[in-house]
């Protein structure tokens, strides 16, 4: 089962961390973004060539220390359709390299319309009578405002395909209380989406590892939100994101995780792709940046619990 | 103001309505696809430029008569970036029709994630020293569950480039009422939306009409609620899907209209797409077919709701 096979990765490398692929142009160095812009000029022809150079050295460093990716769809479509063109090379890319690919796309919509961001995202189109794939990713992240009807047709290609989806539950950001955080009836409102996101996890194959395919995603920044959440939705894998600029550290994500250290990975974006700024090679070094930044986070994760 | 614009559009047709561009392949007249298929075989090139085809045609047919658009982001997403890029043709095709041009991606995430959405749907992203626009439709749909950091950033856009957006406030699917109908303290869940909605509207331009850039998706499949957010939202323009298909009527509707009959525009997808199918035509005819839908929705909503 999907899950299985992040959390394999994960034991493996001793590192429960994904990689966010999140590049704005000035994240890239110069170097790179100035040779495509001199061959294509200031079009987004030329800005999604140099951010897939960037994607592509970043995964080329972090690929044998790094079990997953996680692009973010907003940093590709704000290039239009270069950049969506550049996005599905980027996931074909991180698959060959042997990553976990989640597409952060947080879509949330009904029916036969969650089914067709489905098919494009998870699964197939019929095309005459041939089934064709586009983005093709190993999981996606979903919102649930709309409830069931938003997020089951996912699932229907989650069991045909092995795919698994994020809930957003209880996001990292600090407006996130001004909804999550009402009280309905006797909880609050990202506490009766857990019991949705449960729900909607336990019509779903449960891997060897426990976890169904519906996970949850829970932030950083809200710890003792985590360590409730860990202990109400034993079932489901949690994507932690919040951790390093946003503010959560390792003693916070601690709680996202089980007894074993397992059933929880951790994002980082800026931290990991930004990090050749710190030093002052302009950029040069961007590779070797990005993984000294991922063995710091994995170590500092690790010092406070153990994967096993 | 863009709001405005739309206004006067609806007042000048007589025609508070928009015209969803939500084509699957099947909605397509087989004597088009099969044009597309025997050129580029089964392929998503094949399957946008059919449809491509198609929605131009219903452009074609409606553009003196429909004031607005609304295609639906996952009817492009699920062929990949060629879906994508017919998505964008799509868009400046129906702008060059006159058309005001909703793009319907529900999107919702945070800061620096919806600033990068925002620069690709609405604004203009930064490369060298060019600001080079996206998709650049009039207008965006966006989920509020993450709180204000989702929707500001789609506002300075708005602002800057004269531009607005409808805020999920009570969807018209069933499950709606999952988490939408929770009680939250004193109010249900999706009238707290409904109140950040208000909040993020008086941060902004109002125009003419006296609404300002943000609007609300209010569904015509609950009525009574509509009624209620028209009373409670005066400033708030209101985006109603749910009408023919969903269940909605023009009674429905009608709630969502001030007492001028302005305020609100009506979405009809597949009503109008997939009118062809019931004529013997093979589709030969589905333009005029589109057109005489629309025509016979706007004169049942008309024959409620005086458009002064």
């Amino acid at each position: 089962m999907s899950f299985d096979i992040l959390q394999e990765k994960i034991r493996k490398m001793k590192n429960p961390t994904v990689a966010g692929l999140d590049a704005r142009l000035e994240y890239v160095p110069e170097h790179i973004t100035k040779k495509y812009i001199d061959a294509y000029g200031e079009t987004r022809k030329a800005a999604a060539e140099a951010i897939f150079e960037f994607n592509c050295g970043l995964m080329d460093a972090l690929c044998d220390i790094v079990p997953a990716v996680k692009p973010q769809a907003a940093y590709y479509e704000n290039l239009g359709w270069e950049g969506v063109e550049m996005l599905e090379r980027t996931i074909r890319y991180a698959k060959e390299k042997g990553f976990y690919v989640i597409a952060d796309i947080k879509r949330g919509d009904i029916g036969a319309t969650a089914s067709a961001y489905s098919e494009g995202w998870l699964g197939k189109s019929k095309i005459g009578s041939s089934m064709v794939s586009a983005f093709d990713a190993d999981c996606v992240t979903l919102n649930g405002y709309m409830g069931s009807d938003a997020i089951k047709p996912f699932l229907k290609d989650a069991e045909t395909y092995d795919k698994t989806a994020f809930v957003l539950v209880r996001t990292s950001n600090p407006s996130a209380i001004e909804l999550q955080d009402m009280v309905a009836g006797d909880r609050l409102v990202y506490k009766v989406m857990a019991e949705l996101v449960d729900q909607w996890g336990k019509t779903t194959q449960v891997g060897e590892y426990g976890y169904n395919r519906v996970g949850a995603v829970t932030g950083a920044t809200y710890p003792s939100d985590l360590r409730l959440l860990r202990k109400m939705l034993p079932n489901t894998f949690f994507l932690v994101p919040g951790y390093g600029a946003q503010g959560g550290t390792a003693e916070d994500v601690h709680y996202a995780f089980d007894q074993y250290g397992r059933g929880a990975i951790v994002n980082s974006s800026r931290g990991i792709m930004c990090a050749w700024k710190k030093s002052d090679k302009n950029g040069a070094d961007f590779g070797e940046a990005a993984r000294n930044a991922a063995i710091e986070m994995r170590d500092a994760i690790k010092a406070v619990t153990p994967i096993l």
